[in-house]
């Protein structure tokens, strides 16, 4: 309920900053209602070919930021969205930010970034490094093989496996290549702490991003003599740079600065929430506090995002962390690197002039008629099956090197046969991650999803029958964005905590899909053998996906 | 040499019976230059929806021909073909002919075939059987069964596995379908030696067909006991309906009777050659005649035939038989059941409309397109491998229930790198076979190509690349009719026998691809990969590929 000492007007401001743009919404503190949203693209996008400054060709598997471009966001972004709500800027009580992550840069004890500095500006390692930079891959394999060496009891919390993508990988690829660098980084700071930073004047770290992209698990980060084992100048990496306070999920971390005030158009000294990250931001969004709730956020990946009050160590998940999404509760991560960009690929790459007519002739777009196609078959006509990998395997092989396989295909095979045994792939992968979680005795009851796809109803109910469980959808298509504004919410005093927040503010179509016994039982033995071809090719019984693509490798590379 | 005897602008007429034309060509005896050529399409196609007679739905699987339509090739291709070549048709010294099979119909010992009485003419089993009805496939799987329990030495000749297209398992089907049909029958017929019937009044059987489909070795068919073991009934089946005199391949059957030299326009009297099958006759047009030499007939399937003066028993083929090609020789047969449909297939389902566009801009087809555009790769770097199976697999593992795959496909993934792996898939089929010669004692060295594929001058490089040797290609496009114009030439005399006709009249470009050793090296590598899927899916390791069809089937039956 909402707080009395709240304005019945009350609104709070959600910024979430995707990869490519970022986007504010205009919230009602009493009921969450999305009054207006105003999205900019960041100029520079996504820097992975050359550097802006220089125009330097950049390394392959490298991918940056520009934090101006982030800055711009606030001071468009939200005086638009502000103004397109209609409401008086008095009316913000709070604002809240969502990130991409691990999305981090190299900063001074002011926070400037070190790309900022003219002299650095030449230097790639200046600048904050994207999530899907991939460039550490051989920094983070030995991160991981270190750990598994010396036992350290830490890595079972992150599924076996740390990520090139996260904070430790990118530390230890910045310090090996360039060590001058290195040692002028005063801190390591996550971008979704750097904007709040930027807001109010604070740097406070958030328990959300430290323990899933910064190994904190029980009160710590690694500890020296790890560290040391990985580079001996890496020993002081926590205790110099990345040390600080940590503040839990809705939590005030300062007020509104004059400066940010004066970029957004927003009342200076209004609370601004510590950082978040989009995915665990949807959370309360889509009121999936509950134990056994798994919350899928499906667009051209899945993140899969749970609260359980039962901590399990999930061969393959990207990690749990206490408060990590709510606090109080465990907070599970999981996800597939590939969902909607293999049914992307298949309709741009695989499907021939006539379907695109009849699509045209009928003004609905490709996937729609693909899906109406699908739709009419029976389970199991197509004849197929399908390993969804053509973006690798994060959940639960955590594996990037494999790729995508069709078995099944005759004469016979139409478009729209393999097109519904790519979708079915996707939701055997989730299954599969579910039947991780519960072996690992995290039990899951309910499908929640929010993101693009949840918009073909079709692929839902694919899912309540694959999974064989109840789904359910939330209401909003800017889950993210109304997760930080409940985040404002809480951190502005408005709420006792998230969830209250999320009772009042957030949305969801409780079981809008439920499993058809039939076709549930039916898709049992078709998953029978996704298990099966996925274990064969996924753990090592035959490692062909490895040796084509190392054989891919070569060939490219001797052309 | 030519004989003395024979006129110096004399010709011989070739005729081809396909699948669904039957094709003539007026060849010149010295030198086998095709003077002309005519087709003409059979009215009524493959019978294989409904019967003409009647409107009655065939059952699935069925394929049936009218016999009318192969006497319609007689009266308007061969004048048609004769007055092109603008040769006098007194010129003609003899007619040979090449078929389908096993094609087989039941007629009455005059030749005639049941369907043709009046009282039959409703009645599905009373038509030729197209090589192509697959409805016997029960019967076929107890033939072999059977000879496996009783240890019949023959079934070693044909691969270990008799075939439900062949006469065996049709006539069974016969028998225990439509027993009053069986026990009217009075004669078994292969079509190739009906058509030779018709043409010069004598029913002779071939050397060739009562070998590849009559199960006829070693100068036995299947004995008394081993039938009544499939079915008391079918004991006398050989002794009553089959048994027949056999005569080797360029033998002269008899002169051609005053009815078919009417139907004709060609002299009365002049020589009939026994009967052929297509892939077989096309061997001496392409002067494959030595042991090691394998002549593949690459189209929508693969045929490969070879002589050898070694008997082998080779796992998966299609048979081995004393002068099955040649007399004097050991001839061999092999298969891919699908090649040139699987490409056919991919371009028609999979391609994307931009291709169509770049194609039809350039004035090229599509083919053409992806054929370039995969020859701009190097090896491998595609990252895939798929096994060609889209129309199940002959040769070497006789399963017509298996199905294709695809492994490796990444969102990198081009038409033309999939188009590429299919066709590599093809060469590596190829290769098995060849490789399962030469594990049996029967030495393969160069690939002799003829049929519609050769065309694309990329897969011909890519077969020798992949099989490591040389490959040469016939001279000629009409391969089997100017193959059975050889045969004719002989048959009347013109030349000692099919070796020295051959030696004048068929042609080959020999050696015209000629391996690359570095590409070669690179293609053991993705073969080796070939191989291991092969076995896995093929070979009983993971059977999904027989699952998928069977759910596959119950899943339409439920519709």
């Amino acid at each position: 309920m909402v707080s009395p000492h709240t304005a019945p007007g009350a609104v709070t401001v959600g910024i979430d900053f995707g990869t490519l743009s970022g986007r504010a919404v205009v919230v009602r503190v009493s009921d969450g209602a999305e009054l207006a949203s105003a999205v900019h693209p960041y100029p520079h996008g996504v820097v992975d070919h050359t550097l802006p400054a220089t125009g330097a060709q950049l390394p392959p598997d490298w991918a940056l930021q520009m934090p101006a471009d982030w800055i711009e966001v606030l001071k468009v972004a939200v005086p638009k969205a502000v103004a397109a709500a209609g409401v008086d800027p008095r009316d913000v009580i709070g604002v809240a930010t969502d990130f991409t992550a691990s999305t981090v840069l190299p900063t001074l004890t002011d926070g400037t970034p070190l790309c900022d500095l003219p002299e650095f500006a030449d230097r790639p390692h200046a600048y904050p490094k994207l999530w899907k930079h991939h460039a550490a891959q051989g920094q983070a394999d030995r991160i991981t093989k270190v750990a598994e060496e010396r036992g350290e009891a830490w890595l079972a919390r992150y599924g076996g496996r740390i990520s090139s993508e996260w904070e430790f990988a990118k530390a230890l690829q910045l310090l090996e290549e360039d060590p001058e660098l290195y040692a002028r980084t005063e801190r390591w700071v996550e971008a979704c702490d750097w904007i709040v930073w930027k807001l109010c004047g604070t740097y406070v770290r958030n328990a959300c991003v430290v323990g899933y992209k910064g190994i904190y698990q029980d009160g710590h980060h690694p500890d020296r003599e790890y560290l040391a084992a990985l580079n001996p100048d890496f020993a002081d990496f926590v205790a110099d740079k990345l040390d600080h306070p940590i503040a839990q999920l809705g939590d005030r971390a300062g007020g509104l600065t004059a400066e940010a005030a004066a970029w957004t158009g927003l009342p200076e000294g209004i609370a601004v929430a510590v950082g978040n990250l989009d995915a665990h931001a949807t959370v309360p969004a889509a009121q999936a506090l509950d134990p056994g709730q798994m919350v899928a956020i499906m667009g051209t990946s899945t993140c899969h995002v749970m609260v359980s009050d039962r901590l399990g160590e999930v061969p393959g998940m990207c990690g749990v962390v206490d408060g990590g999404v709510v606090t109080g509760m465990w907070g599970y991560e999981a996800g597939q690197s590939g969902v909607g960009d293999i049914f992307g690929w298949f309709v741009e790459t695989s499907v021939p002039p006539e379907y695109h007519q009849r699509a045209a002739e009928r003004g609905i777009d490709i996937h729609t008629l693909l899906t109406e196609l699908a739709a009419g078959q029976e389970v199991g006509e197509h004849g197929l099956v399908a390993l969804d990998w053509h973006s690798g395997n994060r959940s639960v092989l955590v594996d990037h090197e494999l790729s995508g396989v069709v078995v099944g295909q005759t004469l016979a095979t139409r478009p729209e046969h393999t097109y519904r045994a790519l979708l079915e792939a996707t939701a055997f992968g989730t299954r599969t991650i579910i039947e991780s979680f519960e072996a690992s005795g995290v039990p899951v009851r309910e499908l929640v999803v929010a993101g693009g796809l949840l918009k073909n109803k079709f692929l839902m109910q694919l899912y309540a029958d694959v999974c064989n469980m109840p789904l359910s959808t939330i209401v909003s298509d800017q889950g993210p964005a109304l997760g930080a504004a409940i985040h404002a919410a809480v951190a502005a005093g408005a709420y006792l905590d998230v969830r209250a927040a999320a009772a009042a503010m957030g949305g969801v179509n409780s079981n809008a899909y439920t499993p058809d016994p039939e076709r549930a039982r039916a898709y049992d033995a078709l998953y029978a053998e996704y298990q099966r071809l996925h274990d064969y090719f996924g753990r090592g019984e035959n490692d062909v996906l490895h040796r084509l693509r190392a054989i891919r490798r070569a060939a490219v590379k001797g052309k």
